[in-house]
């Protein structure tokens, strides 16, 4: 694989003190793809230029607004490739479409945004421009996970019956306030609770991995920390075309799970089981043989995850690497080395704002199903 | 514990070729509180006999009918103390309620009934006999269950938020015929599918444990195998009194499961989690603390589980150990030497059918909430 | 499979407060092979009636010495069939010549005698006795421990290259004083400490499933405690004809042990490991595929471990289901229904004593081998 | 933190084709603390500018021999801080010796050389060198290893007793020819077979962790393919300074096993174990307390290892993250700005060459100890 370039990269967010923006950096650094050269890093101008310094930004390059930054790097002849937005939800439509409009591609953290209203005016503006909207799910670049999809979609577990993901936490157990909690409790600019923050990840990895288009869903919302004004725990069912059927459950609040993110996918021939605690591993089992362990990369995959990973099976790769996946094939089709086949973009935004409405909308009329 | 002699027992159903009579036989044994010395082994009178001779039983208490075996036992000075009942669902309440008016105790497998008419015929027996009527819901006698309701009971938990029960198998992937297959699939005898035949059981734990009191359900429930009349999958929502939630899934064509029943309990100070394949540990995890792993009369309990307990931690006991709990607990209250306080009983039975119509009902009307 | 009578089973030891004579009764009892009916339950007088009392034997078959309990029994119409010895392991001998001498088969708790010259006096003894002799390595009786064996011995591993065992708890991480450590850290009563107890068990195991004949050993044993006499740790090198290579480690002192009994064993074609702590799984895996698990009685197992287990796979059995296999396979034996093929017997009890001495020999010259 | 600049890094082997280079490069960029700007790539003059170029290294600091970069990096104004030597083991000391002697830092992988004479070369060469020499033991680089040092160091252990690791890998089942096996199995170019590859990393880690001063060893080496020179299996025996005792298996024929290096720690208050297969828990268990899951960051630790970790709890990190610690700490050494007290140096390259050739000693004279 020979490299010419790197892609130019500027940023949206993600100044000090932010979490998911350090980590898009990291991701974007592993498979040395990227140079991170711009940056409209805070809304506060001190800390978005400390924080573009400390991050060996040029100074000419570390915007006061993203307005500004997108017109600016348009007109750069070494103007930036893509921009990743790591903002809070609310906060995610005014740059895509910015950044879109100016012909830069797009790498925005999920869920894609806060209303139903701002979602659909990105989808717009992704019509309307060339550039690629990326939505960095990034849970689909674990290697297993590419793995797993790849052998549902040829067949190893015939037809799908049930779909079962759960991403379970505790930090908001008790009453919290931090930078972190603050933002993504409040209704303004998280849009919903568990559910937008995780049960998204949950629904658009069940549904990357087993290829099934829902139907419709039945939600019952629970907010179990009093005053809490978001869901906290979520108990979901949903009904697949052709037949099949699945559950996922969202919870901030279940003491002893860190990020249990759990996918159980079972089929009239086979099922696999796989949990993002310890990624390395999926089980596979065909009816009537013994449950087989699957590593990433390991024995018996057939040339499938081993693409996907930079280091023997048993040396255990994580979320950055994952994460890793989703830029690495970002920086391909930027630089038109890849078609990207395996990236969420804004179909995967406008599915993911449907299940948070939908969720909303089933519990406040005590579980009714919503047809999608 | 001095035991003076053994409790008398009688059998219905069991004979050769069947598999729960054996079970029951060998839960008695264990703990050396029981003689076999009747039976009605079979509605078949050859097999009958014949199992009764590999048993030891003599040929004169070996019987042709249930009736005629409550009618002669009752009248035998040397008679049997207590019958267990180990027939298809359909035929517990002809027996169950002969020897309850023979003033015979009742230790009878689940579920209760296979319709709602047979088990309130057998509440009413119990209201009329002196009696003891125990429902053998086994999963409740292994010692981390019983140890986890105490701690819950003590508030180690704090306010209960979510129950999570699944019982889940594939055996029934494929369209299969077998005795065992047979009868369970059969609406006449069995009543229901994977939610009476499995699901009454996740059901029962959970509230066993869990100590909550259901105030009503949704449920979908789905035939996966063409065919088949009863269903083999079961999503299931739950409402407690005082305000938590919790979900049952009940499968038998979920591919890689051989008996899958797994707990977990969240209160607001800590959780719990429980799988009966590796019964001998548990988590349990205070919020802000390290999870720690319980093991079945291991270190730190404070005397907990240990009391159901006959060899040290580390070498397991299983499922034969912890059904023998229910009937040592059995033969206590039967000698007049216990109270019987972990016993499930009419109560847990009459609960048991609610939670299979109210599944069969909810489901029906698109998963309406069936309340209690 | 018809039982005609059950075998009339007595007991010499495992009076009130002992440990394995309870084990023993209870593996008797778990396939309703075994009557038991006599005992020299202790030395104590008193504790020997009042321990027959509990049991239900008839006070005129508890013995005061297992000396008369020999003779009058082989002298009765309906005396005893076999014996259980369940005594300190210096106290083997004496009953276990006596009974042999008496024409009694004898089931002996391992290991076979606390030294050399009473294993020989009991070798002797059974050479001139048609009674059989069996030794209680129960782990031996774990399911998948034969299906073990028998995937060896078919050569599913291919040729065996390294053997590794180990058998880990912790109670003795402190000086300790209760009945049972007492003993089993009395030079005297033991003959050996942590090997004598639990590495004779992992010695026994690895050999019996790999089929591996030791050729010489090196050990080098350690007293953690201050004070204690006998060995607490051991790390043993294992050399075998052919070539292949072990290791067995032994400890009483491994804080957050239990009962950790762990066998790995490796051919050149394929692994397995296995862990007694959740015995119903085993890891199988040949070099190129991914690694299988394989559980008691399930799925794949082309009918192996299924003829020794009572219950479906995924109901877990656990020590006292494996302890019953031995018991059971002797009641055969000893009813002329099977040959025992599995049962660990004399052989076996000289094996261990050998591992005894050894280690104790090799550790005292600082690790040199010691050849068989 | 501020980052004023990064560090310039060279590298030295790791072009085309090679395995452990671009692990290095990734560990470097994951915390943004490098640049790559020169390189001695290849001994193949094609192979170094092919690989230089698709490292957007500038053609003119990509070098056909290390002698030549050192020399003429060291006299550029922006020549490179340090250098990555990551060739096989027989060619670490060329240049180690000649950055050295240039005043350039080494970051130099494991094990130290091929013989004890190059290691004693590279030890004399960093007396006399103001630079810094690291050696790149990158399992110390985990979260919960540097965890786990601190818990030992500061008593939570107590006295400790043993030390178990082991490192097993299948990959050398079967005779392999492949760049990799090549010279990892040739012992002019590796010096040693699974001691040397992986041996030395079971050794570094478990003194790192435990704090432990070894005292003699007693090995025993094998080589189970035939025909190959090297060994592929070693069993290995510990003394500690202060009584506590030790031993470490390393193999390359465990079929089954990726990349399982372990480690169990006891002492006399409490012990702990851990797998970098899944780095991210370890359980602590003190004597007569249950055992704890202590997870990477996770709750309970007191703000230990969350110092090394990038992301919260729950989500994996790996094996290139626990490298990148190395480097970072290398970075803050380099840069000025910290003092690197837990990367390992010189003194455990030696340490590492003492254990490959005491091994390769004992083995040879029947595992008899060898003095340290």
């Amino acid at each position: 694989m020979t490299t010419k370039r790197r892609v130019r990269l500027g940023m949206v967010g993600g100044g000090q003190g932010a979490f998911i923006g350090a980590v898009h950096r990291i991701a974007s650094r592993i498979d040395d793809r990227y140079d991170l050269v711009a940056g409209a890093l805070s809304s506060d101008p001190d800390r978005a230029a400390a924080s573009a310094a400390e991050l060996l930004i040029a100074p000419d390059r570390s915007y006061a607004s993203y307005e500004e930054m997108a017109t600016k790097e348009a007109a750069r002849e070494d103007g930036i490739d893509a921009v990743s937005i790591v903002t809070p939800n609310h906060m995610h439509a005014g740059p895509a479409i910015a950044f879109l409009e100016a012909g830069i591609n797009v790498i925005c953290d999920k869920p894609l945004a806060a209303t139903a209203e701002q979602a659909q005016q990105i989808a717009d503006a992704c019509k309307r421009s060339k550039a690629r909207f990326i939505l960095t799910h990034n849970y689909t670049g674990y290697p297993l996970m590419r793995q797993a999809k790849a052998m549902i979609a040829r067949g190893d577990l015939g037809k799908i019956r049930m779909v079962h993901a759960e991403y379970v936490q505790d930090w908001l157990t008790e009453p919290a306030s931090n930078k972190q909690a603050d933002w993504r409790t409040d209704p303004k600019q998280a849009g919903a609770g568990a559910i937008g923050d995780i049960g998204t990840h949950a629904f658009n990895l069940a549904m990357f991995v087993s290829g099934q288009t829902p139907e419709a869903l039945s939600a019952e919302l629970h907010s179990f920390v009093e005053g809490r004004q978001v869901d906290d725990n979520a108990h979901i069912r949903l009904r697949f075309e052709g037949g099949a059927r699945g559950t996922i459950w969202a919870s901030q609040v279940a003491v002893g799970n860190e990020n249990g993110l759990r996918l159980r996918i079972y089929g009239d021939k086979a099922g696999l089981e796989w949990g993002q605690e310890n990624p390395n591993v999926m089980t596979f089992a065909r009816f009537g043989e013994p449950k087989q362990l699957i590593t990433r990369g390991g024995a018996g995959l057939g040339g499938g995850a081993a693409q996907w990973t930079r280091i023997p099976p048993g040396h255990p790769e994580g979320y950055l690497e994952g994460f890793a996946n989703l830029y690495t094939d970002a920086a391909d089709v930027i630089l038109g080395e890849g078609d990207g086949s395996y990236l969420p973009g804004i179909e995967d935004g406008l599915d993911g704002m449907w299940f948070i409405e939908a969720c909303q909308k089933s519990s406040a009329a005590d579980g009714s199903w919503i047809a999608r």
